[in-house]
């Protein structure tokens, strides 16, 4: 199927020169999002995933569905202050100043293995900062997966020590 | 399966006085995960869902995987700014003060049915706006389906028209 056909682009959101990849007109067509998560769920089979992590909030709408796909369990990761109980925190460079992510304390077994999933690898930093939140937390990341990869951004050399697939390249 | 042995409260979370129901505990629990999933796919089963609508941040996670079983479409409903393309936009009251809800316009055809996922009912707040949305664009809102509902705050007197089941009620 083709689904890149399915992703809307938007000129100039959210600021100008900026070509927005909207998933939104691919979520909306039960086909191509089944199949969407049907490829991922494919990729992850042979992994022996325990829990599916994904960061707030598009990795979320991709995440779940992926860890209910290959019966995982699912570990959000937010912004500061989004997250109830005890957290573990990671702060990471951005082009002007520094965000933050964080993720329960005890989100995360000793030895679990764990699958990143999200809409978009862009510049690769959340993507990073959410590995190392894992790791921090005694988990192992035995794979990464994305809707998108805008290829141009390099996000791979980021995480480049981890096994990575995106199913629509830009 | 006993699901609310699985949620977690947190006393004096967000502020003093409130117990809140942290759901992260049952997420991260793949049997507890996939039970809740599969609870609510079996109640929206005979409805003929098109699309399953989900309100910022949580009912993502609840809403994309029930999407994914029932075969239906997803729609995400957001806080304002964060959607690409055009919005319909709903203003609804909060204790004190307002709260906005936005859809795409194109997210739902005229007649199409829908059905709203989130993890929590609690005053109806947020899932009446969020079916007036889907109603502003034509589609039919055939159930509301919820992992909580906090009964003590009578939100279903707010969306009372409406076919409403909730996994665990406090």
């Amino acid at each position: 199927m083709n689904i890149e056909q399915k992703i809307r682009s938007v000129k100039d959101y959210p600021k100008e020169g900026i070509d927005f990849k909207d998933i939104t007109t691919l979520l909306k067509d039960k086909d191509a999002f089944k199949y969407s998560i049907d490829e991922i769920a494919k990729y992850l089979k042979d992994k022996n995933v325990d829990l599916v992590v994904g960061p707030e909030a598009r990795g979320f709408i991709m995440g779940t569905p992926v860890a209910y796909a290959i019966n995982a369990g699912f570990v959000p990761v937010r912004k500061p202050g989004k997250l109830p109980a005890d957290v573990e925190s990671f702060e990471y460079d951005l082009e002007y100043g520094t965000d933050t992510l964080e993720i329960h304390k005890d989100a995360i077994l000793e030895g679990q293995r764990v699958a990143i999933v999200d809409d978009l690898l862009a510049t690769g930093g959340t993507t990073r900062a959410t590995a190392k939140l894992i790791e921090k937390l005694g988990g192992k990341v035995v794979a990464m997966a994305f809707l998108i990869e805008l290829e141009f951004l390099n996000g791979r050399d980021k995480v480049s020590e981890y096994d990575i697939k995106s199913l629509v390249k830009y």
